[in-house]
């Protein structure tokens, strides 16, 4: 292969999956001759390092990757969110650590073992289930991503807004959830057959409620005790939380304190004022719990530069409420033309999936697109035809295309096409 | 169901994997009518809680979920190991500041900027690569585990030693390890067509040394940059360490800093006096890199003590370092009877896979026991199985089936059967 030319699998530098894999590409290591003093023995070579610990921290040349924009709504205490630094994450995994928030009271201090999960309403059995019962349960552990309806928000502006990919994005997080099949503890407290709702309350200070479909509670809904291995962090939900796959993050209640079983929905606060869609033609969709086919390319991203030209890895995230990915095209010339991006394993429904590709970067102006189609057929549509029939001030499930402008210099814009 | 006796999958109250989802099992529920102050308003439900942060740490009432069994050896600094609190954890990922660690001199600090790997020997073309250098090249992320190959060494021990699981298995952690397949690194460099071998050497004060096949090292070698997500942690070999799936943790190189290409291995200290196993005959097998199939029933276990009688999860971990598990078998009356265990989706290749049962306890003694196999046909054997053949102080690579004894007062120990 070294004496073939590069062949573009799409304008503008995207290069052929075969060659994804290919060496002699980046041009950016050095010659172990040519540089002097490769050889060196660096201080942390020359004695024993730090003994073994109890927990593990990053390195402190890592303290920058944590989460941003955090954005408290004026006059109120805990009320606001905070995002996943994701230009500078890799792989589908989010440390639990830097997972997003999105509060509406703060962080409740639960003692576990004062805490109880109250299953009442339209149920033969009124039942109250403390960790410890939970813990006795059959459980389920799947990886699976959590997405604010609200995330994106701001590519409705008129005029992009610059900012980089946390501050438009990073309401987005995934992780392993570990819990309880909700079905099994609504079987154990014996639904109504009349019953077609759940309504879900947190144990916040703002009593977060969501009505959810009953349908949906039989399905693939738990009660999440477990995050990423460990028990829930307390910005997720610390000791249980409602986890709805796919659904708009809103509904996976936190601090889960009661499910009331009805026969239609509390028509609550999060789910009338907020949470619902204003259409242009004046009326409002309701209950759009369904995140939409969605990708973003992660790195280039605003705030990493590029340096010298030669090859680059376009790297993102891509990912559907409604089932696992089935493909992701890239494109370096602002969407004239398309390349199929690498998905890596496993590609797992309702989930993160990290997609790659390689990219000649030939030191000119480049737009750079990702654009998602899952297993149902779904396509990431573009943002005019994300904005289409909405109220200009309806600012959830926004799910357009996100484009990046490359400039000579190396810089990365939010822009749109 | 609810009128049908609870039919047993194998004795001792093993139950049928149909009644895994179905309800009214466990009797750990509370009748909410019954229990008075049920509705009572926590003191964290009267007030806004705390706001959002850069980062989150766990619960004040999980400070227990931390690294145990924490051994340095006598006259060194730094050379040791601690163990993952298994007990307390659920799912297959490990949270990375709890992944197991095994280090010869400690924790070198460091600096990404001034970091190199080096890549020279049978090559064309010797290689330097800075961090920023490998973050240009097309990357792959995966979730698999690392076993330290000493890993559960105490239960060959004549009597069975008085510990949790933690202290005998956790030299065992599972992470979505991120990077730079290595072939794409050798490829550059241009392997000499002699070359049979590599070998890796660390950063670290000892300068961790270790000979690899090159077919191993162009198979599914990376030179890991990421651990669920993120950078490296610091215990883990930041910024990069080798990553080499389902063979002895010991030969994934931490904080690699040069890979040399050779026509043999270089028969360095961690392959002949160390990581070698001795055999009764006098010899001693060496580079037996590959983890064996094996599991380990996390909860219950000791430490957890058990409630009243009732049902109870039998929730546990099985992996193989040669391919995916394909079952898991799990008996209540030390091996006379067994059933098979669900276990949680994905189902991934060299990776942890977190396995459950329902288990009726009656309250009365207990030996429950988990067995796995891989997609190959291997079986885990039993421990004089495991033992047979090998030199008595030969402690690497047991893999023999643990089995914990329940007593009527709820307590569990470790015991042989």
């Amino acid at each position: 292969m070294d004496d073939e030319p590069l062949k573009p699998a799409a304008a503008n530098g995207l290069l052929d999956r075969r060659l994804f894999l290919k060496a002699g590409l980046t041009g950016s290591a050095t010659l172990l001759m040519a540089r002097a003093g490769a050889a060196e023995r660096e201080p942390w070579m020359m004695a024993p390092g730090a003994g073994m610990s109890e927990s593990s921290a990053p390195s402190r040349f890592e303290t920058h990757i944590r989460r941003t924009n955090i954005q408290s709504q004026p006059g109120t205490t805990g009320s606001g969110a905070s995002r996943t630094p994701l230009q500078h994450l890799d792989g589908i995994i989010t440390p639990s650590r830097v997972h997003f928030e999105r509060h509406h009271a703060g962080i409740p201090d639960i003692d576990p073992s004062r805490h109880q999960l109250m299953i009442h309403g339209m149920v033969r059995r009124p039942l109250s289930f403390s960790v410890e019962a939970l813990d006795r349960y059959p459980k389920i552990s799947r990886i699976q991503f959590l997405e604010c309806s609200g995330n994106s928000r701001n590519q409705i502006a008129p005029e992009p807004v610059p900012a980089r990919c946390s501050a438009i994005h990073g309401l987005l997080s995934a992780s392993e959830w570990g819990g309880v099949p909700l079905s099994t503890l609504l079987d154990e407290a014996g639904v109504d057959p009349r019953a077609r709702w759940i309504v879900a309350r947190g144990a916040d200070a703002a009593v977060m409620a969501r009505s959810v479909p009953l349908e949906k509670a039989l399905d693939d809904a738990i009660v999440a005790l477990f995050q990423n291995g460990e028990r829930l962090m307390p910005a997720n939900g610390y000791p249980m939380r409602l986890f709805l796959p796919g659904w708009e993050g809103n509904t996976s209640v936190k601090w889960l304190r009661s499910i009331e079983v009805a026969d239609r929905p509390a028509m609550t606060r999060e789910e009338t004022s907020k949470y619902s869609d204003l259409q242009n033609d004046g009326t409002a969709r309701l209950f759009t719990f369904e995140m939409g086919v969605k990708s973003v390319i992660t790195s280039p991203s605003p705030g990493l530069e590029m340096g010298a030209p030669g090859i680059y890895q376009i790297s993102g995230l891509a990912w559907s409420g409604a089932a696992a990915i089935r493909r992701v095209e890239v494109s370096a010339d602002a969407g004239k033309s398309w390349a199929d991006a690498a998905l890596d394993a496993p590609v797992l429904p309702k989930c993160l999936t990290r997609f790659r590709a390689a990219w000649q970067w030939n030191g000119g102006p480049a737009v750079i697109l990702s654009r998602a189609t899952d297993q149902n057929g779904a396509v990431q549509p573009t943002r005019s035809s994300a904005l289409k029939g909405r109220a200009s001030n309806t600012t959830y499930h926004y799910n357009g295309i996100q484009a990046w402008r490359i400039s000579e210099d190396g810089e990365v814009h939010n822009v749109y096409v």
